[in-house]
């Protein structure tokens, strides 16, 4: 998506250890009619898919998964929550994300209800790079007996392994921006 | 808002501990319609304002600033965030927030850059109870120079006491819904 990856370009910052901070467009301030131009992009690559559910994880996921949802004929919206003591109540899907930004596993959580064998979901998330959260919510997905439709990312970190896991594992991945290689002055993108 | 109310009515669920369960549609999963029709009256109610920004916080405010903002000629949304150990460097302004809920005392967090003295801005939550969330984003507002126009709350537990807090301070604080009293099975809201 060419508009992104300019963006990604002009405002998008590298920091040491492959952080790439795009916290002035995506995921801290959040702009509006590029999150639009995102949910136009993903409906067009995912226009001919029977979606009934868009899921995502909290937090920065929210935001975009909300705003595309209104061009999937506005259909609903759940996130898995992270949380990191849970009582489980027979009620919730729970999985387990290891996030290597903040060093931590988190227990993630959904509520049974709003995922059911009748969906057909499309997992939506910001980035995509060792793939933890996409595992956790495929995981999810698969719990719930759902018809698992595809992924949207946003920024894939193509070297990174995830995207590799996610696609091997036959799941219909877009990412809207794949970075092939990164350093403090250039950004390359997979064509 | 009467059609706020009557999905209350319809689809919360009281727990014991005055909880309003909302999670069918407010913030666990989410109806992008109500939440277009949210925010259009968010957009009524502040129409004299010249906001420039939109501030919330993680994780559930943040689908309800982000379709709201299209209604405000798609300013900006900023969200703060909540983490429990920081390395503070200057370049964030930082406030604690108690939460009730979860029984811990966060450090939330927004960049410096993106709320600044020239912002004009109004802030957007899901629920205001005991007010402690929204004291620190208050606080945030303060702490940046920002001109703070309002707030925007949709359901405000009015029998708890951050609304008069918030309005006390002199603060335009708008709820969508205000509940006054609430038992297993009866809500009534304030007229």
């Amino acid at each position: 998506m060419q508009l992104l990856k300019e963006r990604i370009l002009k405002d998008g910052t590298v920091k040491p250890g492959n952080v790439l901070k795009v916290d002035s467009f995506l995921n801290h301030q959040i702009d509006i009619q590029l999150l639009n131009e995102i949910g136009k992009e993903f409906k067009r690559r995912f226009a001919d898919c029977p979606i009934t559910k868009i899921l995502t994880i909290e937090a920065s996921g929210i935001g975009i998964a909300c705003i595309a949802a209104q061009y999937f004929d506005n259909v609903p919206v759940v996130f898995a929550k992270k949380t990191q003591s849970i009582n489980l109540d027979g009620e919730m899907y729970s999985t387990k994300i290891e996030s290597f930004t903040h060093k931590k596993v988190y227990d993630v959580i959904l509520a049974k209800k709003f995922l059911t064998a009748e969906d057909h979901v499309l997992v939506i998330d910001d980035f995509l790079a060792n793939g933890c959260a996409m595992l956790g919510l495929l995981d999810i997905v698969k719990k719930s007996g759902a018809a698992l439709e595809g992924a949207g990312i946003v920024i894939e970190k193509g070297f990174q392994q995830g995207g590799k896991l996610i696609r091997d594992m036959g799941v219909r991945l877009e990412s809207l921006a794949i970075i092939d290689s990164m350093t403090d002055d250039s950004l390359t993108f997979r064509e």
